[in-house]
């Protein structure tokens, strides 16, 4: 059998806890068999909810916690005064390496924040990346980053080519993945300062396959499978798409109910339909990993239901079994 | 009668010209007698297609032009080489004052050079930001810049929230319109730098409404009605827009053809959809601004068709009877 993953998990965090978040948990362990789950929150809430499903002995485990950091709070301050909270007694686990990973649909910045602060950087990263996996017509790409790191440097940028395309490869399973930059053109004399200085550092970077500049058009068209940007441009993609993508669908959904022959329509291409729009569903593909951690620390959607926690549990595996960490070390010359 | 508004076109520019370019004056010439269009480009190709259609006598005139721009060329170069391209021809009858606007379809780099070049910035307009509208679930929003100016800087940004709230009262109709500025979080101390810095001076700015932050996740939904952001972020924000709407749109499509019965289905539905996404469909709206130029510059989608042509050319009217250029002057204490 191969090795025991330790996932620490925040029971406490995002719109639907404890409940979804905990029913992730029973479903990640009933599917496979090297993860153990330490649930992380309040010791009764979290066995209300346990009590309600049977899983394998042992392979959900409780870590009390008291306190909840909440969605509004300034993270550095919640991170440093909050010691009993979910998400730092979670870090803590992976810090004291009694884990492989912690996961949180909680508050994006502390989770942010106290994932360089707790379980700290791999020496020699400088900045540490969110790096969510979107759904595009081809399949998924990754968006690398996207709200760790506003007014990122070149040198930055490069790192985050080489671990957003050593996860895209071992993680995602993309072979030898192409890494382009997210541009206002497709010509390399186009750009803003940052991607002007960045673009010839990609260009001649053994380490990547890479494919020049992307433009956000052509991101849902599956044109790249790791796409460099700093945080601020990544995040503002990554909010389009969910917006765009969210205001289509209602609208849509409003046409297919306006009227008894449209609702009729709607019924006979709902199937159909369903199954298109699941590709699309970034649900489907886990959270976001902090990449270049001495541990993994991954970002679940604050709105996170039982079957994205359950995907986010178990791309912990391949994270460890492919040794990311390791393999981040060596392309990085650490 | 109104005063006559002359706007030159460019007939060579884009994906459809001459052909749809020239439809599109045919059509706004016989919605609106205050309108004169000035065609440039080659005489012959104009020809064919005028000859096509009948108009109000001497609505239409023909300027020559022996030159095309095209959409890879490096602006700069092009602008100061092509003396006899459609786009120098027509910027130039903005520059005589022959005309009061120019509008193209072709290359976008090449009209924001020309822009600024021939018909020259406002006195004390520091960036002439490139501002398209786009569809909200609400109605429309204004983005602006979207591509004129890389790493602006806060003063930059001011600007572009004064010119972008008075062309959508003005122009676009929108009484006392909201402006935001695009971030990564809703709360003040977010942002990046250049965020961080402008934040207070729109908040301190007694010529807009200003409401505070937007997420990209918000604007589809129709939260603000300018929103002020550097030209790189709104960029992005664009044209993620367009490509997540035409991928999620090829995808359903594909969906509803799939089976006899959903291909039933989608007959059934087919009236309310096209209702629906027709408010989605940005060239109904004409094209994007450029603001702050002696004179109005609009750059339309390059694939754009005669509809969004026709409703460019009439915009026009509002953007000359309303005097938004005089109105810049004032609110820019210029």
């Amino acid at each position: 059998m191969s090795e025991m993953v330790n996932v620490a998990l925040d029971a406490m965090g995002g719109d639907n806890a404890p409940g979804e978040i905990i029913a992730g948990a029973v479903d990640a362990v009933g599917k496979r068999d090297n993860i153990t789950v330490h649930l992380v929150g309040d010791h009764d809430a979290i066995q209300n909810e346990l009590k309600k499903y049977s899983y394998p002995e042992g392979r959900i485990k409780q870590v009390d916690s008291t306190e909840v950091i909440e969605t509004g709070e300034p993270p550095v301050m919640a991170i440093r005064t909050k010691k009993d909270s979910s998400i730092v007694v979670g870090l803590n686990l992976v810090r004291a390496k009694e884990c492989d990973a912690f996961i949180s649909a909680g508050s994006s910045g502390a989770v942010l924040v106290g994932g360089q602060l707790i379980v700290g950087r791999i020496r020699g990263v400088e900045r540490p990346p969110l790096a969510p996996v979107i759904p595009t017509k081809k399949g998924v790409s990754l968006l690398v980053d996207c709200g760790a790191n506003v007014d990122a440097r070149p040198s930055h940028m490069l790192q985050f080519a080489k671990m957003g395309s050593i996860y895209m490869e071992y993680v995602m399973g993309v072979k030898n993945p192409k890494v382009s930059i997210l541009n206002i053109g497709a010509e390399e004399e186009k750009g803003n300062a940052l991607v002007k200085e960045t673009y010839p550092m990609l260009k001649t970077c053994p380490d990547i396959n890479f494919g020049g500049s992307i433009e956000a058009r052509d991101i849902a068209e599956g044109e790249a499978d790791v796409i460099v940007c700093e945080a601020f441009a990544g995040n503002v993609a990554l909010k389009m798409y969910e917006g765009v993508g969210n205001v289509l669908l209602s609208e849509m959904k409003g046409a297919m109910m306006a009227t008894p022959f449209t609702k009729l329509g709607a019924l006979l291409i709902k199937k159909s339909l369903k199954e298109t729009l699941k590709r699309f569903d970034a649900t489907e593909y886990g959270g976001a990993p902090l990449l270049g951690l001495n541990g993994l620390v991954v970002k679940t959607h604050g709105n996170a239901k039982r079957k994205e926690v359950s995907n986010s549990i178990i791309q912990c595996i391949s994270f460890k079994e492919e040794k990311i960490n390791d393999r981040i070390k060596e392309k990085l010359d650490i």
